[in-house]
């Protein structure tokens, strides 16, 4: 547990200049070294996995809202996604939506929904990507994606933000394949973590289902084991998660249509690694002064050369 | 004028792997070197401006809805606006939601507006932050921001995206010091182009004001010249805009209140990259292999030393 309330620390980031409001809760601007260290926990991620042999892949924080329909995010986290509207009116219509800002007034009536969404999780636009290539390789892919995210839940604590920026690695192939890599990726996370003075502990988790029926989904997902959080201290009672391990087994497999060599509908994992979050639990351990944090923490950041914009 | 058509280089560019579809027009993933490049650019433009003194601030890809409505810009490009919409019912609607969409029936009736909308230019979040902060200080403020902005405008043309990363420099202060940022930058905007081989031409431009009522603004923005872009060709019959400079006089000063420290509504200007844009420029220029563009370009990106995700 943290000395730290969520909401006094979100005061500290605040009075220090890292953070600056916007008026919304959960979207703040950042000020240097603030997403220095987001970029330098960005980097150290690809340069950790740089031997995998991943293929770099980047999307825009929007998608296709066909992408989204095709999978169960909309029956699990309906609360939490964005869906994006916008005016396809005519110039008389227009003229009145401009007279409604102007006085203050609702203007909804004039916007419709259009095909697009905010990106929930980094790694949802490559499975139809992957499906449009036919089966996959033997011996199944490994990409590496890294988004903006969205989540509507407006909140005072710092680590829940509405906007933030996710970096994953999606592991698609057998089930076996998939199952050997979340494995892996438990402890690598934590080495991961280690090396920049965050020691975190690995914990079953689920995911926030939306609910009555999600509460049976979290108990699931609980007893098979299929989510692994590694959990840190940034503010408040509990630990919060700053890195996460998940395994789909072929839920995305079936939802796109995505085969093995084999023929089988694929298994995929992914790991995520929250960059505000680790760099929050960074700052909450190391403190606000990135300059004294500790020197193997900053080599490792490769914060310690002179650099231009630190 | 170039020789290729704007679909024909979305082509080359989707059969280089350099992007892949989405399926929207507008939005792509993009692979290695493409991001790499842009990253190359949005560091160049940071490594060049560095001894300006901006204060550096990033903000997120969403925007408080109150903010877009201070100001003119849902009069000026209604179709051009995104909003935010999210499920705010209860657990029952959430149920019928989560039927309609496997039903693939519409589901709009339990989307309403949130409180947010989409980041339409990366300067827009600093205004009413610099307002709360009180009068400018003498000599007024200069800011640099890079944010994912959207603009809602399917197209096939490569260089017209929904979704795109804008770099831009702010100058607020008095109209004296902000004319004068804005001249140089029209100078200093197509040296930092020619460094990296691009050859921009600047034009008086306008901005692509909706309607009928819009051609009226459109042409007094000309006979202001309170815009200039650097053009380059990058597909089809005209050059396109890949860095822009303009001179917004007192109108966000007013929108947001904010004053010079004699006490004046403040004036504003801002250059903007269109990072994708400039990186198109290369693509088309110097050709879709980077390894064959000339050693000065790559040297000017910082792009010949070994990378590990180059």
């Amino acid at each position: 547990m943290s000395e730290r309330s969520p909401e006094s620390f979100l005061d500290e980031l605040l009075a220090a200049g890292l953070w600056v409001p916007s008026g919304i809760d959960g979207i703040y601007g950042r000020r240097n070294p603030f997403d220095r260290v987001v970029e330098a926990v960005d980097t150290l991620i690809l340069r950790e996995t740089a031997d995998d042999g991943a293929e770099i892949i980047r999307f825009p924080p929007v998608i296709p809202r066909a992408t989204i329909e095709k999978t169960g995010y909309l029956a699990s986290f309906p609360n939490l996604a964005g869906s994006v509207y916008g005016f396809e009116g005519t110039e008389d219509e227009a003229v009145e939506l401009a007279a409604r800002v102007q006085r203050r007034e609702e203007w909804s009536e004039f916007q419709t929904p259009i095909e697009l969404m905010l990106t929930p999780a980094a790694c949802y636009p490559v499975y139809p990507w992957v499906a449009s290539a036919g089966p996959l390789p033997e011996h199944g892919r490994l990409l590496d994606v890294q988004s903006y995210c969205f989540r509507h839940e407006p909140s005072r604590d710092p680590a829940r933000l509405q906007s933030f920026r996710m970096h994953e690695n999606v592991r698609l192939g057998s089930a076996e394949e998939v199952f050997a890599w979340r494995e892996s990726w438990v402890t690598r996370g934590a080495e991961l973590l280690a090396s920049i003075g965050l020691g975190a502990e690995s914990v079953v988790a689920s995911d926030p289902f939306f609910g009555r029926g999600g509460r049976m989904l979290s108990a699931n997902q609980v007893e098979q084991e299929l989510k692994f959080e590694l959990v840190h201290p940034i503010a408040g009672e509990k630990p919060t998660a700053i890195f996460s391990v998940n395994y789909h087994q072929d839920h995305f497999g079936h939802d796109f249509g995505i085969s093995t060599a084999a023929g089988e509908a694929a298994h995929t994992a992914c790991f995520g690694a929250g960059l505000e979050r680790i760099t929050l639990a960074l700052f909450a351990k190391h403190g606000l002064d990135v300059a004294g944090w500790p020197g193997d923490v900053l080599e490792c950041l490769q914060l310690d050369a002179p650099r231009f914009h630190l």
